[in-house]
């Protein structure tokens, strides 16, 4: 296809579930203040779904299921609530909600948005934690952006992806 | 061009002299471990041209100067500095490098890379200024990294960007 003759190829979805989820989530939470990253791996080496920043320096993670056997196949969720303010699930709206714990967030979302269905409880981050995920998230996505406004050039950096 | 024969375009060089100078000290800039963006604007409604944060959160602050006449035309440049650790000027090789005031850093770069040819002395922010800095970079460099990978949205929150 020719260069500006791929608006159809732009907007095209996600290819797989989980990066429909993905892509609704961060655009709701935009629409709440909230820039989020994918992907990003927290001091204890678990990587979280989704990682955002609020307009106070507030922190949310959100951690996607894309079915139920990807929920209950997963034992680790609960590593991610020292990491963040606001901890919440995103599934899709055929998801069966009432597996999901009532003490943390809900969203359901799709490729094109989402909703937050239930709101996470605060656990405040400590001042040290918070600073650390905030630079963490800051050099990661500056990193992430780079790699695509600069095809030439390549993270030596693995760490931080 | 078709898709997947595009690789001669993937690797241009960006269309300006500032816009060389900007990659290639970006690429420095990661090469030293600080992750940058362009266009950062501060609390003070300056807008950096770069803006990088290192591993340890140190920020840095690079003016770029495309000509003499662009350096000559800038009385702003030092209202950057309560706003980073370290400040430096990028120009290219042929810029008459005693222009630039000494008790700055000076970085040489391209559209492929630079070097820093006079490090900057650190001034150390405040807690709370690196702090607003580093939440307002984080912010800015996720939004950005959305609005890329999500052709579909775009952020209405102008301020940030």
């Amino acid at each position: 296809m020719a260069d500006g003759q791929n608006l159809t190829t732009e907007i095209r979805l996600p290819a797989s579930r989980a990066g429909e989820i993905a892509r609704g989530t961060l655009r709701l939470l935009a629409g709440l203040g909230y820039h989020g990253v994918t992907e990003m791996t927290l001091a204890n080496n678990r990587r979280a779904d989704i990682a955002a920043v609020g307009p106070a320096g507030e922190i949310a993670i959100v951690e996607i299921k894309s079915s139920v056997a990807d929920f209950r196949s997963d034992a680790k969720w609960q590593d991610y609530m020292p990491f963040c303010d606001r901890f919440y699930f995103a599934v899709m709206a055929d998801f069966p909600q009432e597996l999901i714990p009532e003490d943390v967030g809900l969203i359901v979302a799709d490729g094109f948005g989402g909703a937050v269905i239930r709101e996470a409880p605060v656990d405040k981050l400590a001042g040290a934690r918070r600073k650390a995920v905030t630079l963490r998230f800051a050099r990661l996505a500056a990193c992430r952006l780079q790699m695509v406004n600069d095809a030439g050039w390549t993270d030596r950096q693995v760490s931080l992806t």
